[in-house]
């Protein structure tokens, strides 16, 4: 019985990486759609997010199926708790990379950013999949000296955006208002998706540890 | 024991009423702060969200402290879970208030919203209201009926975003990129707090009914 409980507990650790890696190939699909003006990979996100939904729905069953059959304390019910958290923040990760497909696909094909912001978008996709990365690493090694990273790469992520925002209020914005108002809502998308991982991250900290990690 | 474990979950249930309401609270004021530029409003909000995190702390701990201690199953167990769940929505609306209360302290003395779209503002900011409130009242009567209310109220103000954008991307839009950076980020901010609010009822007709509801 007890071997069981803990099959089950890795299968849930599994879904969370799973849900990880399908959410950064989302986001990664999801920067290049934006770039590129490709609608193939804007579709891609759109539909893939379906498989995302299911696993999220899984690991929530099967979390409560745990807690009510196994009654854990401790560290293990934290773990129960905490994976259904984390399933839906990965969720939410998995919706704002569909956010950002379906800009992309409104503008095809037109691309919605202007060349001269192409590197900021370029660098909040690769900050994006970097966080997701080490977050799936993370959940996969109980690694909490990495989990503690992510707060610097969510900085990056916010001085992005910032810039991102003073670029289209800049004087020298020749775009007109559509490009303005696609980017401040991809820039507010890429912003959460990484607030999310560093959620996740957090935690992951308070799985490992019992600390609860302090939020902003 | 037994009464002070059940009065112990009727405290759960209080402090997730008393979070609706700074929630509403905050987004009522968010909104006139927006609206009438009213820094003492926005300044009351951006304040005000330290008790709407000291709660959701709260909810927090006393959910896993009544899971660990009493070892719950089926309904009891289904309310603390998700009563840790809606506590977090709540939050979050409470996040979304102050994103909106500080676009309207950014801006002032000015107010960001265009004479022409405050009838827009406005009803988003009621329709707002009209979500919390009756969230409340569900989380507070267990009402499954008026739960399932809550959606018509959230197409309102997926509608009002729609109209709102829409009005901001017409070729009469006069008002230059900076309100309309404002206002996109604005709607966005309405429009999540109305899916967290239709969030928790589905969360309470699962507590009640223990059937999942559909999500989108």
């Amino acid at each position: 019985m007890r071997d069981t409980y803990h099959e089950e507990l890795d299968a849930v650790t599994d879904r969370l990486v799973r849900l990880t890696q399908l959410v950064r190939t989302a986001m990664a699909r999801a920067t290049t759609a934006l770039l590129d003006a490709d609608l193939q990979a804007a579709e891609s996100v759109i539909t893939g997010d379906a498989e995302v939904n299911r696993l999220n729905d899984e690991t929530e069953e099967a979390t409560l199926e745990l807690m009510a059959l196994q009654q854990p304390v401790a560290k293990d019910l934290r773990t129960l708790v905490t994976s259904m958290q984390m399933a839906s923040e990965l969720e939410r990760m998995g919706d704002l990379a569909v956010h950002i497909a379906k800009i992309a696909r409104r503008r095809h094909p037109d691309s919605a950013v202007p060349q001269q912001l192409r590197p900021i978008i370029l660098e909040m996709g690769t900050t994006a999949e970097l966080l997701i990365t080490k977050t799936g690493t993370v959940i996969a090694t109980h690694d909490d000296e990495l989990a503690k990273e992510l707060e610097g790469d969510d900085d990056r992520m916010d001085a992005l955006r910032t810039q991102l925002l003073t670029r289209i209020l800049s004087s020298g914005w020749q775009h007109g208002v559509e490009p303005a108002v696609d980017l401040t809502l991809a820039g507010r998308y890429f912003e959460r998706y990484a607030d999310h991982a560093v959620h996740v991250a957090h935690n992951m900290i308070y799985v490992i540890t019992g600390e609860k990690h302090e939020e902003d």
